[in-house]
This record gives structure tokens, sequence and C-alpha cells, in this order.
């Protein structure tokens, strides 16, 4: 099979300066990174990394702007893993939805607009495909300090 | 098509004195408002918008009939989502999962109390269709303020 | 049917000195312990029980080794709930996604290894069927003080 859409994609991703990650973050405990299960692909927590570039809350240890940039990586990292799931994008019918977790500090309200980090990326290395629906969240902690989490859902050709 | 679960579930709201909104909150983001997938229809969060009329801390800001209010008013969102996504409710199977993010005073734990609020509307409404799982959660700060927010998934006919 | 497999993963439980509960916590509201949808199964919150064994923050109310327990008790409370959904787990196709919430201290971020406590018996018990992909949280505060909400989806043959 040609991989046209998958080509595509990558495209896209290089046009913004960028390439799928080959090491995105391990599993950090007994768990998959991902599960196939009757069309409908789950992924494991998407973060930002635990190297430190981002960590703690938006709105006091990092500003919008970097926690915007902490939820690019995270979606950047849930590409590679859409990507190992699937043996690249053909089979990707679609994004389903983003669950996204801002770690945000007591006073802060706008952890969409920290979102659409993720979101802009997915829509535009995905198309129509990257579209999602998406809720999100405003703890004022996440483990291991992590600034941003993602849960994703998406559909594949069985 | 005759739509009469359609009708018998809008007569059944009517019975409450509710209508479905025409102007549900829109997406806070980049993303969309649902997502049709394998039979798994996936909503954006559902919240009792952002006029003001509920906002904070349930136990603080909101007494848990307030919380209530603002729960029914977010499923009632749902419903006119779930309405648009598939056209009617003919081809929905039925709700499946709901989770439910109660914005909390530190010492308020009556979270479930507060969905119910939800959840009998699901259910009075949308009959057996209605039944969901859910689960509760008690966050002390939700974005833009909001008291209630549901992720809401679905089955629908293919 | 031989409940072969069913057989095996009771066995595996009981090689760790453990029983399916007869009573898993009931609902704490107006929705159903599970549902089965167009080949995906949700099950709303399976939590440690509300026998005040395991309440309140890990990292201050409850040791780490006592939240791995505790996770433990979800999951084997979640087991119960799946065999009730399936009528055994022959039609289990397998374990999607566990989201895993921990009530935390603000200066305890070992979410992971709490949740490993379940993870390891849903590893052990189901062998390949229980693979999951997991996120982590760390909230505060739990509904009705409880320190471990698990929300757990899977697959089961149609």
């Amino acid at each position: 099979m040609i991989q046209t859409f998958t080509i595509e994609a990558i495209q896209r991703l290089a046009e913004l300066g960028m390439a799928l990650p080959q090491d995105p973050p391990p599993p950090a405990g007994d768990y998959a990174p991902y599960r196939l299960l009757n069309g409908i692909g789950f992924l494991a927590a998407q973060t930002s990394g635990y190297d430190g570039s981002f960590q703690g809350q938006v709105g006091r240890d990092l500003t919008l702007e970097q926690g915007q940039k902490a939820a690019e990586r995270a979606a950047l990292n849930a590409l590679t893993r859409i990507y190992q799931a699937l043996d690249g994008f053909e089979r990707l019918i679609g994004l389903a939805h983003v669950a996204g977790h801002v770690c945000s500090a007591p006073d802060f309200f706008d952890q969409p607009d920290v979102l659409n980090g993720a979101s802009r990326l997915f829509n535009h290395v995905l198309g129509e495909r990257g579209k999602h629906s998406r809720t999100a969240y405003a703890p004022t902690q996440l483990p291991h300090k992590i600034t941003i989490e993602l849960e994703i859902t998406f559909a594949y050709q069985i």
C-alpha cells in the first residue's frame, strides 16, 4: 500500500519544522502505550515529557505560551504513538476525543487556550482526520509534576 | 422515517417545562462539538454555560441544589448536541458513559448527588436509552470558572 | 460453553488469596454499574469502597503501599463488574483503558506507582486480555473522600 496520507502528514509536520519523535516518553507503569480494540484506539497518557522542559503549573511556573508549547509537544508524542499503533496513518479514520488536563495555578482559567496548542497541531497535520471533540480540566497538580496530560481516543479501520 | 422516539423524548422534556436549547455553548477552542466514529459518539465538554448563572464551587459559591440545576442544564445542552449529531434521537442506541466533573469546595464531597441532576434528566427523557455508567470527580477549579463539566459518550446505529 | 478462560482467571486470583467480591460497591447515584454498546464496555466508577478502610489522600492519610492496596481493591471490584456484565470472562476481548484518579497530598507525585496496584492485578489475572493503556491523575479530593477511582473501558465480543 502506498502510504499517501502518511507521507502528506509527515510533510505537513516538516513544514512546521517538526518530525515524529523516535522515542516518545515510555509508559510510567505496568501498562501498554496503546490499545486497539473493535475499531477504537486508546492511548496511554501523552505528556510533554519528563526532561524538565515543562514542569509545574501554567499561570505560575509557566506562561500561557509555554503551556501551549507543552501541549503541542504532548500532541506530537501522541502522533508518534498513533503512527506506531497503526504502522502509519493510512488506517486512521480520525481522532475521536482529546481530554486535556492542564496543571494550573489556582487563579488560571484559560485551559482551552493552552490546549489549542495540541488541537492546532492535530488539525494541521491530520486535516479532516485530526478533528476531535475535547474536554479541558484544570488540576493544580499532575503525576511527576508534568504540565500537560492528554487522554486520547481515535478510530481506525479494522 | 417517522421520528417516533424523538417526538416522545421531546414531549417528555416538555412535560418538565423544558425544550432543547437552540444555541448550546459553542466549543471553547479549535475542536468539534462532537465526533461520530465506528458506532461510538463523543461529545465535547458539556457545561452549564458561560453566562454566569452558575459559576464557581459547589459547597461555597453554589448550594447543592444550584449544583444540581447546573448539572441539569449541562445535560440539556448535551441532549441538543446528540440531537444535532444524529439528526434526532432515532439512531441513538443509548448513552454510554458520563464523566461528571463538579467544581467543589475543599470540604464538599457530595458530587454524586449533584450529578444526579444530569442523570435524572437523561433517564427521564431517553428512558432505557438514557441509561449510562458514571464517574464523579471533585476538582476545586474548572476552565472559565464553570461549575459542571460533563464528558459524554454514546452509541449510535451506523 | 465451557468457561475455560474464566476458570483460569479465577484460579489465578485464588493463587493470590483473592476471590471476586460478591457485593462490589453499588452505584452512588442514578446510573448503571456498566454499559455494553457496540462492542465497547463502560464501567461506572470503581473504587476501593466506602467502608472507611481506605480514605483520604495518599501521601498524607495513606502511605504509598496503602494506596496500592486501595487501587488493587478497586481493580478487584472492577473484575466483578466485568464478570457480571459479560456473564464470565469468555467474551472479554480485553481491557482497553484505565483512567486512575488517586486522591493525593499536595506534595505527592507518584500516582503511577499507586496505580500499579491495579494494573498488576489486571495483568496477572487476565494475562494478555488484561493489558490496558492508562492515564493517572492526582486530585486533592474525590467524592465521598474515596482514595482511588478508576474509570475503565473494555472490549467484548458482540
